[in-house]
């Protein structure tokens, strides 16, 4: 246990009542593909909670999104673009293509749901620490669109220690 | 902070003590690939604890799963398979497939542990709203064998202030 | 509802005060691909904690690391390795390769980048019950540094019910 990883316990909660908070983001997406950084909009969304330690869920209600982790710098975004691009081509043919749809109309996008099926990501989940989401200096929150512009939601849920 | 994005406070829990609690869901799977919607389940469960607002974590105990959120049209399922498939053959050479494993018998299954840690996702987190899921419109959770059939466990954990 | 699932509620917490609690792991990683098993320190963490049944986030605040969870063999760890190494290769050319980054030298990581958004696993979420990691007989948590050797740090963040 006492090798070269060395453990800090920074911090017992043993005060303050522990409380669950929820807020939606509404997010008009612009095309295939588009990073959208929520990390200000979330940070202020634990703010207004109070919650000064515990966990925040970031989660997406739909099932050809995905919310990420990364640096918000332009030429990685156009890799992993690519990548998206290369893993599951727009062009290829995809069975959830000719699924009926009945509601509404929908283009076939039978690559997106391939796509977030692999992210397997429709959530990301952000230690608070001293009231704060506790990021990495590099560290931003990404909502992904993975089909078309459309309007979103993206779902922050906080459960912890309030003041 | 005032783009395009719209943020809704929607509920800060004030009242109500937050709990915690634990079930498993016993699974039979058939074959490599089998999606199983284990929605309605998750959200019995999640009733019964009587949580109203907080995370609920579905998680596998296996190294050979994965628990994932998408739709559940017969088209995508088909397509995830072959995704799968693309990305680890089962018919490729595997270190994995050499390794010793002394106390049962076990087919070759290095195919499942690649895809098992590409998705990375053991688990999947749904926010509880309202003493239900939190699910968007279309979207199911599947637990998801990536080896052979066999009885595996689903474990349901929640977070949240209660009623 | 009744199907060939069956469902079994473990627990219902309905005594001890949910609470939250914090610590960091310091980890020197040593290559690219170095999965550190960092199982028994999330253990000990959780059992310091007194929490006996919620939920432990693993989260590693880094763009190129993830936290994931699979099999201690090394067969699997030379399989994975190989994975990474075909789904990004490290020669390719990156966008990324080109940003400029001021405050220090950084070696081209675009690889690394791309490897840590389609894992899309910055964190691991485990189950805590009866005191401790509820995890399947094979599985354990990995850190995984995605660019070169560097000192990193592992947050672990846990919320559930105390004794």
């Amino acid at each position: 246990m006492q090798q070269e990883l060395e453990v800090g316990l920074i911090a017992l909660a043993t005060t303050g009542e522990v409380q669950a908070a929820s807020a939606d983001i509404a997010i008009a997406t612009t095309c295939t593909s588009d990073l959208i950084d929520i990390t200000d909009r979330v940070g202020a969304i634990v703010a207004d909670t109070g919650i000064v330690e515990g966990i925040a869920l970031v989660s997406a209600p739909h099932t050809t999104c995905a919310v990420i982790v990364n640096e918000a710098e332009p030429g990685f975004i156009d890799d992993f673009k690519a990548a998206l691009e290369a893993i599951a081509p727009q062009s290829r043919e995809y069975a959830h293509n000719d699924a009926p749809h009945a509601e509404e109309f929908e283009a076939p996008n039978g690559y997106a749901h391939v796509r977030a099926a692999f992210l397997s990501s429709h959530s990301a989940l952000l230690p608070v620490r001293n009231g704060k989401l506790a990021l990495g200096r590099w560290q931003r929150i990404f909502f992904v669109e993975l089909d078309r512009a459309r309007p979103r939601t993206c779902q922050v849920t906080l459960v912890g220690r309030a003041r």
